[in-house]
């Protein structure tokens, strides 16, 4: 289809001043990429070359499903958005969690014909669910696909993540941002899809893990968007951005630097009170790496969350430690709390086969 | 044991002046920490909170063993070295990998009587393989604490992996250096273990993956060490160093930036020379993030590496593509291959339940 049907949204535009100063000022960022125009299609290369046994990559449109797609009388489970945040989206295609990820340019929105070509390409018959991260552009290419599978005969649903508790709006996004529970709505909803749900069984288990999700994230430095050529935004060497959206949006407050029992404790007060989560819930808990910190620092800070947790008589029954929705190189991390009850956990519990997450296969 | 019987060989010492700076100079470094005393603890804790179903952590000395440690009669493989590698090592703790790491501070080695504990902790009455990276610090208090083991009776058999094609020595290292080729002789000499062969077996086996795999790397950043609070070293907004150690040692060469292919293609060319790496090879390889490049990148970088490879003749059998060994929150990657016969492919493939790497399970 040609890509003047549509309305992409960039979600974060480039401007020309920024393509101009990238072209004339020579190279400044530190980035392992050859031409900055080429990083989504070279990475995607690289990824379909390294999980040849998980994926293929299909280029023109740009989508990623699994290795038997389409998989026959099983409801299809999609999600994208712009790169930068991997492994999230492609990370988790194949069994037991995504069937396809359409990944845009570098926090940019993909477009619908990547989406329409990827629900085309994993629709098995029973439906197809799309998880759609809550940005303006996301929400208006997925629905723009949804309808045009729809007229097809493809059934389609979908469900927006909102559970970034930060800001209200945002630069890009009318209402909540969708953040880290998009991980833990792609594990559930991809396992119950496998297990043989319907589609409106599916989705309303998507919606629920969605209302009773609540994240929070901050961050230590910027991140470099390669086609942008330098910082998103500047940021002190003692200071940190709570609250940060994954795109580097700004948050609630722009804070001095604090230990990481101040901003563990801060975010998860933030999170708690939000839904609120209380004594007696049992959680599955995520505390997220946004790129740029190392393994080292993300088992510290989970250290605190756990013993936030406990004081408040929250019970972490599973959990994640480490990169799964990044912001490029940026340092900094996230804290994702799912009030979980036993479909959740008996479904996160279930095998997962992907190049982000695989256990039980 | 009291500490004082052994000899501490610091890889990073921590100068009094930058203990000093540290002190008066305030926060400067951006962190997700607490007191910079107590990383690594601190983080071992989290560790152990996230991870109960596959590790115990034990304290003072500081060791992580599988949680079903001592396994009766199999053969019980044991690393460990300076921390902020992460995850090497804790995280390939578990079936199929490491019965025990042994974590030193960040960048230091760890001490005889954590190597020690950790030996009697796991030794399974078959023996025990200490696989050592080739750092002074290292190699000298693995050695006293197999000694003191094997004065208790028990069977300890040590490999020294250097597979650094980088530089012949190096601060810190007579000889070559141990890096990338580590990672995937724990993988393969745990799963050795597990299948039940003696330990003469998986010390030649050991010696054998050393023997046959190679790596190199690269940082485009320092890594600051907690305790010591500035970068350890410097380097200019249009450079990088090539052959960089994992604790940001001198490498081969200070270069200006270049893209990802040229980077990639010196680095190959360096490690497939070494050996060499012939036409008609198989091999696992691996492209390793030193903590602070995102996956976007490393993928990338695997797309130049799967693109020489092929061109050369040499058929990559498995791969891997991440964060396993790193530096901090140092950017760069590296490079490993290994030289892959079919009884290490079917170790490779053997299942592995750990915190850092999972399959088959």
């Amino acid at each position: 289809m040609a890509a003047h049907k549509y309305c992409t949204v960039p979600v974060n535009p480039i401007t020309q001043e920024a393509q101009a100063q990238q072209k004339e000022g020579g190279r400044k960022m530190k980035k392992l990429i050859n031409d900055a125009q080429d990083v989504v299609k070279e990475s995607l290369a690289g990824f379909a070359a390294a999980h040849a046994d998980l994926v293929r990559v299909h280029f023109d449109p740009d989508y990623v499903v699994r290795a038997d797609a389409p998989v026959s009388g099983k409801v299809a489970v999609i999600s994208g958005g712009g790169s930068g945040h991997e492994p999230l989206h492609a990370g988790f295609v194949g069994a037991g969690m995504l069937d396809a990820a359409c990944p845009g340019q570098v926090f940019t929105s993909p477009t619908p014909d990547q989406m329409e070509a990827a629900t085309k390409a994993v629709d098995g018959g029973a439906g197809v669910l799309h998880i759609v991260k809550n940005y303006t552009g996301d929400v208006m290419n997925f629905e723009m696909a949804a309808e045009l599978c729809q007229a097809e005969g493809i059934d389609v649903a979908s469900v927006v993540i909102n559970d970034d508790v930060a800001v209200q709006d945002s630069l890009y996004t009318a209402g909540r941002r969708g953040v880290g529970t998009t991980v833990l709505a792609e594990k559930i909803c991809g396992a119950a899809a496998e297990k043989g749900m319907d589609l409106k069984t599916i989705a309303d288990l998507c919606r629920r893990v969605n209302a009773n999700g609540r994240s929070m994230g901050m961050a230590l430095t910027s991140c470099t968007v390669p086609a942008a050529g330098k910082p998103t935004f500047d940021i002190g060497d003692d200071e940190m951005e709570i609250g940060i959206g994954i795109h580097g949006e700004p948050g609630r407050e722009r804070k001095p630097l604090a230990s990481a029992r101040e901003i563990i404790a801060g975010m998860a007060r933030a999170v708690i009170s939000d839904l609120p989560f209380k004594n007696g819930d049992t959680v599955i808990a995520m505390l997220n790496g946004m790129g740029g910190t190392p393994l080292i620092e993300l088992y510290l800070a989970y250290n605190e969350l756990a013993a936030i947790c406990k004081a408040q008589g929250i019970t972490i029954a599973r959990r994640l430690v480490g990169n799964y929705i990044t912001s490029l190189e940026m340092a900094g991390c996230s804290v994702t709390l799912l009030r979980a009850d036993e479909q959740m956990l008996a479904l996160w519990d279930a095998p997962v086969l992907t190049a982000g997450m695989r256990w039980g296969i």
